[in-house]
C-alpha cells in the first residue's frame, strides 16, 4: 500500500513518489554565509531537501536570512524547545523535525501542530535509538519494538491535535536494528518513511552500512525520502544516496550498466573497454540497459535482456541491439561503433514517445 | 533453519558456519604462474576460497600445477564438458562449479558425481539469470521463478545419484532479481547459498549493487559464502567482500565503529578525531563497540550502549567507558586518553575470557 503524501516545498514525498535524497548542514546555523553556502554546494551535488539544527535562538533567527536565499527546500531539526520551532516556522522552513513528546505540555505540541498546521508544512518525528524514552528502554531495550512504539507515541501526540501532516524516521547505528524497525513500522503505519542508518560512521563503513541499509529497505518498497549520515562532508552523502538510487534503478533517465567480471574465460580485453563505454552511456543519459560481456557463458543472454550489449568472442566483439548481432568489431572503432548503436535505439525510443 | 554444511578443502559453508569471501581469478587459466600469483594476492587480502575458470583441456591440465602452489582452496569452474570436470577432479581441486543439466547425458552426470564423491568434494550449481534454460524462459521470463526452478532441475539431476554434497547460486544482473531469486530458493531448499550480483557492472555502480544485494541478503540470514563481482581487479573484490561483513558484523574480533554526521549543533571537532579513533582501534582489533558522538542529543544513549564513547560537550570531550563517564579532556591527549580507556576494556574482557 502507498504510504500518505507530505510536501517539503516543491518536493513530494510518499505515496510512490520519487525518492527524493536529502542531507544536513555541518556548518554552525548561526553562520548564514557558511550555511547558505554549504546548502548550495549539495544542491549542486543532487541534494533535493535540507535540513538544519537549530539548537538556540539566534540559529532560529539566522533562518530568516537563509530560507530565502536557499536553492532546497530546508526542514528546521529541533530538539527539547518548542519556542525554537514557532520561530523556524514564523522564518518560513518548509518542514520540522521535532518529537512531540520531547517539547513539554499538551499546550506546546498543540502550539507547534497549530503553526505547522497554519504554515501547510509537515513534522518528522526523528526516532533515534540512541535517544529513546527511559520507559521504552526499560520495558524493550534499544530494540525495534521499542523505537516503533517511541514513533507511536509521538504520532498519537499529534493525532490527537488532528495533526497528520506526518513524516517518520526510525535509524539506529546498526544496520540490523534500523531495517527492523523501519518494516516494523511499515506494517502498522501509513504515514511516508524517512529512511537512513544514523551514525553509520566514516567513509571508511559508514558508506557500506548506509548502502546496504538504505538498499535493503528500497527494495522491500520501503522508504520514500533517504538521508545517508557520514562523519564526512554532506556533499559525499548526498552523492552516496543518489547512488543507492542509481544502483536500484530509481533514479529516472540513468542507463543501467550491466559488465561482466571477467575470467579465465575472457575472450576479449573488456576491462578495458566497459568503464569507457560507461562513461560514454552516461554522458548521452536516457532510459535504456547496456551489458558489455567477455564470453559466450553468460554474454548472449544478457545481450538478450539489454537495449544494447558487446558480447567478446575470439579476437573480435559482437555488437547487439535488441539481443541480434548487428555488428562485428576488433578493438579499433570498437567504442565508436558502439556508441552508434545506442545512439540509434535511444532515437528510436525518443520517437517512438513522440 | 540453518543450510546444510559443505567443505571447500578447510573452509566450512553452511549451517551458521562464518561467511567465507571467495573471488574468481581473471589471468588466463594455462598460465600457470599468473594464476598462482594472483592467488596469492587474493590469499593476502583476506580471500577464503578462489574459483578458475577452466574452458579447455589446457586449463585441466594446469591445474595439477596450480593447485599445490595454491594457498587457498580452489574451485574449478566449467561449463558444457564433462571431461574437463573430471580432469579437475584429479588434478585435486575442492569444488567443482558445474550445472548438471548443462553437461549432456545421464552418464556424463553420473561419472562427475561418482568423481567427487570419491573425492569427497562439492559441486555448485550456478544459475544465472543470463544462461536460462530456453524453455524456462518461455515459461517464466527470466524471472526469480525461472530461476528457483533452473535450480531445481540441476538440483534433482544430483539428488536421483545420491548426490546432495551441494551448493547453489542464483545471481542476476540486478539486485532486485537476485535478492528475490535467492529468498524463494532459501525457503524451498536447504542447500547452503553461495551469494552475489553477477555482471554488477564497474566499480563505479557495480560495488553499491553488491553491497546492496549480498548486504540485504545476509541480514535476512541467507547466504553462507559471498562474491562480489566487478569488471576490475579480484582483489578489489575481495575486499569488498570483507566491507559487507564488517558492515554488519560479521567479521570476529573486528571492533564496531559508531560515529555521528555533525550538524550545526556540534559541540567538539569530532570530524577530525573519528578518523583517528577508528583507524586505532582498528589497529588493536578485538570484539568491541566503540562510538563518537558530537553533541548531548543522541550522544548519551549511544555511549550507554557502546564499551567506550566519546561525547562531544561545550568545549571538551566526555568519554564514557561501558556507559559512565570515566574521563573529561580537551583536545589535548584526546586520542591518547580515550585508547588508554579502550586498552582497559579489551584487556578486562580478554582477562574475563581466561
Amino acid at each position: 500500500m502507498p504510504t500518505s503524501i507530505v510536501h517539503i516545498g516543491s518536493v513530494t514525498i510518499g505515496g510512490g513518489s520519487p525518492i527524493s535524497v536529502q542531507t544536513m548542514t555541518k556548518t554552525d546555523t548561526r553562520n548564514v554565509d557558511e550555511t547558505v553556502a554549504q546548502i548550495r554546494e549539495i544542491s549542486a551535488a543532487g541534494c533535493d531537501i535540507v535540513r538544519v539544527a537549530v539548537p538556540d535562538c539566534k540559529a532560529a533567527d539566522a533562518l530568516a536570512e537563509i530560507v530565502p536565499q536557499s536553492p532546497l527546500p530546508i526542514i528546521a531539526d529541533i530538539h527539547f524547545d518548542h519556542k525554537l520551532a514557532l520561530k523556524a516556522v514564523k522564518n518560513g522552513v518548509c518542514g520540522l523535525r521535532i518529537n512531540p513528546g520531547n517539547i513539554g505540555s499538551r499546550e506546546r505540541v498543540k502550539a507547534v501542530a497549530e503553526a505547522c498546521a497554519g504554515a501547510g508544512i509537515p513534522i518528522r518525528i526523528g526516532v533515534n535509538a540512541g535517544s529513546l524514552e527511559k520507559e521504552l528502554l526499560e520495558q524493550y531495550g534499544a530494540t525495534p519494538e521499542a523505537m516503533v512504539e517511541s514513533a507511536a507515541r509521538h504520532i498519537r501526540y499529534l493525532e490527537e491535535l488532528n495533526f497528520t501532516d506526518i513524516k517518520v524516521s526510525l535509524k539506529a547505528s546498526d544496520v540490523a536494528r534500523t531495517v527492523a524497525a523501519c518494516r516494523l513500522f511499515a506494517k502498522r503505519f501509513g504515514y511516508p518513511q524517512h529512511i537512513g542508518v544514523t551514525e553509520a560512521g566514516t567513509e571508511h563503513t559508514g558508506l557500506i552500512k548506509s548502502y546496504i541499509g538504505i538498499g535493503a529497505l528500497l527494495l522491500d518498497g520501503i522508504g520514500d525520502t533517504i538521508r545517508v549520515s557520514l562523519t564526512a562532508d554532506p556533499v559525499k552523502e548526498v552523492l552516496a544516496g543518489r547512488e543507492i538510487l542509481r544502483a536500484l534503478g530509481l533514479l529516472p533517465d540513468v542507463p543501467k550498466f550491466v559488465s561482466c567480471p571477467t575470467c579465465g574465460r575472457l575472450d576479449f580485453n573488456i576491462r578495458k573497454y566497459a568503464p569507457i563505454i560507461e562513461k560514454e552511456v552516461e554522458k548521452l543519459g536516457g532510459n535504456i540497459t547496456v551489458a558489455v560481456m567477455g564470453c559466450a557463458v553468460n554474454g548472449p543472454g544478457e545481450a538478450k535482456e539489454a537495449d544494447v550489449a558487446l558480447c567478446g568472442a575470439r579476437g573480435y566483439a559482437g555488437i547487439y541491439k535488441k539481443g541480434k548481432l548487428v555488428a562485428k568489431t576488433g578493438e579499433e572503432n570498437l567504442v565508436e561503433t558502439f556508441m552508434k548503436v545506442v545512439k540509434e535505439v535511444l532515437a528510436e525510443e525518443e520517437g517512438e514517445r513522440i
